[in-house]
């Protein structure tokens, strides 16, 4: 039967959620194949001034081993 | 004095976590009137290759009983 | 050493989750200085009908104490 | 073997939480047969002026499936 | 987009965990089509004498709405 | 769009967890207005001899700011 | 420095919770001396027909140990 | 009204999770009457080389005090 | 002083929670040495018609870094 | 009765956990009186290089208000 | 194979997080044999002006069973 | 944008919980670049007799991913 394994990332971006999970989803990519789910773990951000400067989102991604 | 029913659902898009809340909503509008308010319990995806396939929200939504 | 204090705010859009963190963050920096950070602790949202009325984001803002 | 259900209700009542936990079980007894037994999940309620307009217990409610 | 829904089930079984997760699934099917995964919430039972009498185990099960 | 703030308050007796909740908010208000909701976050007290001798009901207590 | 032992009880009563909180500590009381605080884990309770047969308050005791 | 103790304790086994349970609810019925409930809150375990030397189960068990 | 590292697998199985487990351990074994202990985070499964297709067990697994 | 408040603080060191505790209810203590407890909600840290660069440990403390 | 039993107690010390954990286990080894391991579940204390009075940590203590 | 990774660890130590820590970062800076922040999950620790024999951390460490 098939196993899988789940790391912890971090993704980040000044514009939106969505774009966060899916720059640590694409970096991810890179040495990893398979990939499969993710699920949001934690969501935070650093703060400049009056605005948001990054949302941090939180993630796990999981893959099947071969 | 007013009673409330809570019901869980799973909302997706392939383009946001706002979309995947408002497509689990207006399925739930279908069937239940007096929808009154919703809360995110867990967010979750699908990925292809090196991209989000689906965002998938797992929300609570909460509606007046007759 | 630096102390820091954790406040915790609901900001509320019509629009976005992105944008409902920026409001809860907009108004916090009215009255404080040093903004840093902040968490997600809760989404939740009013339904009006079949759509979404207000997202409503529960976060803690964190902030250096001089 | 017996098999359960489990739904989420939100009881109110401006008097005490024995009330609002009462009134959720009564409403739900309308429609269900063999509720068993109730897990309290939150308290909250609501505030006018200085005082607590109402007690919202959220609990779930266990019956047997026939 | 899919829209699915969770429900709440408490399986038993004097045999075993499987059996009671099995048996709550079984259930379900008879009334709902396109059951589609599960997750574990709780794992409880009855003791008699110096022996377990039931395992009960809380599972949500999860199914696309048409 | 309207922000509200939640802080985190104490309330006891040694009557009710009703009468716990309602310390808390009355206190409150003394010094803040547009108090909306509460949240119980823990329920504790002080036990004298063989006995109950303060509830004390742990609360968020959320507010619009102006 | 002193030293306290945390032990779990379930005070159950067909009145209320601060009953069933009081007939645990009463119960604990006749054979631990020195009880001093207790904590709420979990509030639940037996159903019969439309009404609450019972509520079940699971709670910690702390005392000093000699 | 009845009351409830509930201890904690872990069950070992190298067959199954059900032997752990079991294991633990004997071994506390040697020395208590009136076992009643149990609940699981933790499952782990010990490896050894390549596969499970035992499975740990942390449950508490509840009883009726005379 | 010894440091371990802790990773997260998901086990599968069509026969049970035990050979998810062990599943997993065996893979991890292929690529790892020294596994020590494996701590259970979530049970969940596949579901095809009224019956478990498969059991997925997301576990920790720990071992010590040389 | 008595009510209380708490507020989250982050004290932090580069010594130890009790200095970054202790750090937090000085600075406190300069704009609040009455400082009664608090209670540890995380312990995070910087790192820098190969070694701890300033504990960062995550408190609330309860004062009562007059 | 073994059973183990899990109890929980407070340490306190003036000092540090170490000594409130050691005096607990202390206390503990007068009355318990065959300590194992401990479990650290919360960290509070009371404050005294602008410091900390105690430390106080609540822990489990397992032991395996004769 | 920057990408992060967070691995888990457990540093032991005889002596201190900050020793378990900087013994954990130390052993992963051997290896890896760029560490960043911990986050404590987890303190535990093996008892021998009637002192603490080690304490062990559990914490995530995060890095940055070039």
């Amino acid at each position: 039967m098939a196993v899988y394994k789940k790391i912890e990332l971090v993704g980040t971006s000044s514009e939106s959620l969505e774009d966060a999970i899916r720059t640590a989803i694409k970096k991810a990519s890179e040495t990893l194949r398979n990939l499969d789910w993710f699920e949001v773990k934690e969501i935070r951000g650093k703060i400049n001034g009056d605005d948001v400067q990054t949302f941090q989102v939180v993630l796990t991604v999981g893959f099947k081993i071969d």
